[in-house]
């Protein structure tokens, strides 16, 4: 059991900073995600792409702003479940609240922050008739390990960014990479496309468009899919892994059966205090809740996030008064041991 | 008469911001400030402090957050009144609002944002009988264009880093430069602290501590003051100029009889909604206003900034209805005609 002060649920910008505001308050945090890496979207999804409106930034790529918020939270020491996804929540008797994962790992803490913007990503999955049974047996989704596919036959399907970096990258680690799409026009950055036209001359990618796979095969885990050529029979494809880069959509998923008031196809919060939810001690902050006027930015999930953590800090300490320091005054003590502060003005007489 | 669509009272970070995203809504700022530079405290009392709770920063001087909100924010090409006091606020039959400063100055718009902070910066003055006869005639308490003292005699009083920094600054631009303190020790930085003792050994500044300057003689404009060093007889100083830089405090000021609601000091506002005060059109963002649980930070303000410029655009835009694009894929088009967006992904086949 992981016991913390505040599960956070969403590791995206709004999850890391309230790790660094409830520090502040001496609240520790423990985030968990259902992708591999910190940064949500941000990182699943743009890393690469610049945004405008974080303030104070007239530019920022996201996943320098995830780095950046890494940093500034990582005195705190954030906990971190990474790869799975919070299934379910019991409140205890003593008030605390249990959050299971889909893999069983359990956290237990008084305070649950949602932050799961959009919903956890789910991937884009092909229709194909036999595919759960390959889920985890040859079939991934999301690539977590690269070292899994050393010296392993891949197939890779899809037509952006995703299929083309992964297709680039285990081309030096697989025995060989097989890149599926059913147009023969990619969409993704420039460097890259040009990348698999490089590697596919020189042979270390195979290339096989427009097609789609039409069947998986194999005895308890994949050893061959079927490719189906446009205008062309079928053929059987010897491969270890097949893994569909169809993108990831974001879904609610089981947080839809915590209880929690729904609307607008996100869970209503109290913006007038707190961000809490209709449970109390669950808050929900960041792209994820919804109240009147609610604005799906990152800017105001930092804010949700701040004051989220004020009443935290009540729940956690009931009826001990909180004075607000200023950082740039008190400076920051991290839970580490280290100490940031503005250097001191000196008082010296000058003769 | 300056038009314009918001007028926003305080060019600190809030007011700033909300140029940005008032932008982002093709609606035009003009910011309306008591100081002679846009950044409001950050500028004034704090540039060189470094600030540790901007949401992606790990660390920023308050001078260069400045910096980088006005740079964020320029190819919405705002319209700035400085070193005027907004003094009052008269509505008008069409509904919009006529601002007018302390020097005349009037600035007309459907929507008001007081972004003002902890109110106007009004500097603390010295106990002088006669004081309020020589200000703006040799007696200033805000250096706004050093070139005024350009060969002249002038006097600072004070021992922090604004008495500091300008007596090494006008030491190459004035005739003579005096430096008094009431005690002989000053609180500054090191560097700034050590500088003006190597100039008071080259003979380029006059150091007169522990001392007070007790009156002012001058036949319409400052001509000399009398100074009196610790348990030594009076004597008189010729001068053209005496400023005392004994640091600033926020006031209210003039807004205090704008008919907005006050509690705690602050503006009160509707943080379930929109922000704004009791004054239809009128809108509080930033330190400056007051709903349970406020806490005076400047990331808050960034949201209230953001959630108000919705509101804004109804009052300016009624019946229209605003779809919120996201920069990181619209990009966004500046009043100055400048275009900023993503690099597009390319749609290219591979061979």
């Amino acid at each position: 059991m992981i016991k913390t002060d505040i599960i956070i649920i969403g590791a995206g910008p709004t999850g890391l900073f309230t790790v660094f505001e409830a520090g502040l308050l001496k609240l520790k945090c423990h985030l968990i995600d259902a992708l591999p890496q910190p940064g949500g979207q941000c990182s699943e999804l743009y890393p690469k792409k610049p945004i405008y409106d974080i303030p104070g930034f007239p530019e920022i790529l996201a996943g320098d702003l995830t780095k950046n918020l890494l940093e500034q939270g990582k005195q705190f020491e954030p906990g971190f479940t990474l790869g799975e996804r919070a299934e379910t929540v019991e409140k205890q008797e003593d008030g605390t609240f249990i959050v299971t994962t889909n893999k069983g790992t359990q956290h237990q803490a008084p305070v649950v922050a949602i932050a799961s913007g959009l919903g956890s990503f789910e991937p884009r999955k092909p229709q194909l008739e036999n595919l759960a049974k390959y889920e985890d047996k040859g079939v991934e989704y999301i690539i977590k390990e690269p070292e899994v596919y050393r010296d392993k036959d891949v197939v890779i399907a899809g037509g952006g960014d995703s299929a083309l970096d992964w297709s680039i990258f285990l081309a030096d680690v697989a025995k060989s990479v097989t890149l599926i799409h059913r147009r023969s026009e990619f969409r993704g950055h420039l460097d890259s496309v040009e990348k698999v036209q490089e590697l596919k001359n020189a042979g270390k990618i195979n290339l096989i468009t427009p097609a789609e796979v039409t069947d998986i095969i194999g005895d308890g885990k994949v050893e061959a899919i079927e490719v189906k050529k446009k205008d062309e029979d079928a053929f059987i494809l010897k491969t270890d892994h097949f893994i569909p880069l169809f993108g990831l959509s974001p879904k609610l998923g089981p947080i839809a059966n915590w209880g929690l008031e729904i609307e607008k196809n996100a869970i209503k919060v109290n913006n007038a205090l707190d961000y809490q939810t209709n449970i109390p001690g669950i808050f929900a902050i960041g792209d994820g809740n919804f109240y009147p006027g609610k604005l799906k930015l990152i800017l105001c999930g930092f804010h949700e996030a701040t004051i989220m953590c004020q009443a935290a800090y009540q729940i956690i300490n009931p009826g001990k008064k909180y004075v607000l320091k200023y950082t740039t005054v008190s400076g920051i003590d991290g839970f580490d041991g280290s100490r940031k502060e503005a250097p001191k003005a000196v008082v010296q007489a000058i003769n």
